[in-house]
């Protein structure tokens, strides 16, 4: 699936390339986050001028609206939404354990209520991977249990148990309703919480079961950064050099830098959309907050250094009146700058591994972008 | 102003030419409203793509928020939205009376209190004329005063005096603050609400004050459709061939097609776009509610006939699934559609009276597009 073209002499830093059923991804990349099959407030049109490879989309709320009958019916996920790119779905694990009601978990899987209607569902890890195969999803993800920060040894340990047992029961369904016509891939995803010795034997669990990459996750659930990066630590190196290394959920600009000099590869967040929702744009200075007075005037673009679309032709001023007012657009010209950042940063990123000055641009890059809070404070 | 390039043998339909400083405009034809600065939920990107000629904003709300100060330092309102293209601005007398609170009328003006911060603010002809001098309107409209529907002889007559009285005043301070540098239009505008004498007197008052153009006011206030026609039947004699004929606010599809077979060359309504954020699309054959659960499963476009972005693109069943996420894509897609089906309904206008078969064009039409209740409907 990964082919690696080029190892940073420098740094854990490496780029390749993804080959997909819907084209090939250069790696390392970022993933805009499309719960509802829609990346929050921009068209597939806007999505494809800067050449985003891959979207990201959650099973959880596809598979309660509009329903697998719509979208089966529609002939999967890139038809039903007219992206004829990549796309990677999540199993739906995580949104059951924070949106879904009345969660009941037990080894045969997890019943819950939908958060739009209280309807009674129950995911097993067999499911999850029927619901996916519906979607059509480049890239799936199996059934897992996602342990909260903070949380216990004992609630760790179970959710490694379980996980490591649902996937090897969502590895050999996959493998057995695969169609040859269509390749999909499926993820291991490795848990643990913040214990060394879990994150270790879980990595080592899903290893065993086999598959085409590995995802670290149970991150970015409110636990600080630095321990994040300490969990990433731990699990990398079992994983393996020629298979694609997921950290799910991750993160700000910054992190994103900061974990490719460790060796991942691919990142999803809301963030970009997020904080776009929330008048927050990102500059290769910082992050600004585009509501503030001191824009009212401000006849400059978001960030200078940008030649995104937005940057090229509107204003901070025109923007904040645009926010100010409630004006759709507002939100809609953010978002589009923010996830051109990102997509673009990943463009930087990946120019710097091949030019084996990896380490030269994480510096610059750190020095000159403002670190921030946690991104659950916006 | 105008040049006339073309009348329709067997209506009264006629297609021409309006030059103004920000480029030629083929008439008839429809404007947009951008009451904020902004076609709701369109970026001018959008507008661009389907040549849409001409945007009309609001006095009332730009001069409220974000306030003249920063028009006028950005360099009037075409820098300030990144709109190169010519702008109708209407002179905020009707929102003074529609919108602000307090209001206090005299001949010398109208104080109110702004919608948004109750702050007291006072409209004067001049002032009026002032403001759009700063937004650097191509047209622009001066104050008038809007009778309400229904409303009696007395408050007509005495709308129909003022409006009089203040387009005298608002013409003269325009000649005289008329930089001969960028060449802008002063359009009048004929009150009289449903009194035919008074309709008949208000035309030839503005009439003789003499305009750039004419506009038609205090229409699509309430009134049912054929007293709108009406009173467009007792105005538009009054007008003169080679100068544009504005009608103000309306309307439907149908009603404007209609409206063009009379002589009328220029419309704006927030139709379009109002309907497409409560989920209503424009069709050939009448209007569409896109959240209809008929529409759960139907994988086509929003109209067949339609060869815009969006129907070539997505479905109803996106579209729906969409609105009903909640995702603002979903009003972007169907207001995308709409104002292109207004934008291009004027060119099927204008190519039919090129060839002399508007009386085909407008029969075709009607039959084919369902009509409609008023629009204060939705």
């Amino acid at each position: 699936m990964l082919q690696l073209i080029k190892k940073d002499r420098n740094t854990k830093a490496r780029a390749g390339k993804l080959r997909t059923a819907h084209g090939e991804i250069d790696s390392p990349f970022f993933m805009p986050v499309g719960t509802n099959a829609t990346v929050k407030t921009l068209s597939f049109e806007d999505l494809l001028e800067f050449d985003t490879q891959i979207v990201l989309s959650n099973t959880y709320h596809l598979f309660l609206r509009p329903g697998l009958d719509v979208i089966g019916e529609a002939g999967g996920l890139h038809e039903f939404m007219s992206w004829n790119g990549p796309i990677l779905t999540d199993s739906g694990g995580y949104q059951v354990f924070s949106l879904a009601k009345l969660r009941k978990l037990t080894d045969g899987g997890v019943q819950f209520q939908s958060h739009y209607d209280g309807s009674l569902q129950f995911f097993t890890p067999e499911k999850v991977v029927d619901i996916q195969n519906v979607l059509g999803s480049d890239i799936m993800m199996p059934l897992d249990e996602c342990a909260p920060y903070p949380c216990s040894r004992e609630q760790a340990e179970e959710s490694v148990k379980r996980t490591a047992l649902w996937a090897k029961q969502s590895r050999e369904y996959f493998l057995k309703t695969q169609k040859k016509k269509e390749r999909q891939y499926q993820f291991g995803i490795v848990q643990g919480a913040t214990f060394k010795d879990l994150r270790e034997r879980s990595a080592q669990q899903i290893l065993e079961v086999g598959f085409d990459g590995y995802a670290i996750g149970g991150v970015s659930v409110g636990e600080p950064v630095p321990i994040m990066f300490e969990t990433l630590d731990w699990v990398l190196p079992f994983l393996p050099e020629d298979q694609p290394r997921y950290l799910m959920g991750i993160g700000l600009p910054d992190q994103i830098v900061k974990a490719v000099g460790e060796g991942v590869d691919m990142f999803d967040t809301c963030i970009p959309t997020r904080y776009g929702r929330h008048g927050s744009a990102f500059t290769r200075k910082g992050r600004i907050v585009v509501r503030n007075a001191a824009y009212i005037k401000d006849f400059g673009p978001i960030d200078e250094a940008c030649d995104c679309r937005v940057c090229k032709k509107y204003t901070r001023s025109y923007i904040r009146h645009l926010l100010n007012s409630g004006e759709i657009l507002g939100l809609a010209l953010i978002t589009y700058h923010n996830v051109y950042f990102y997509v673009n940063l990943m463009r930087q990123i990946r120019d710097a591994i091949a030019n084996d000055r990896y380490w030269e641009f994480q510096k610059e890059f750190l020095e000159m972008f403002r670190s921030e809070l946690e991104p659950s404070t916006v």
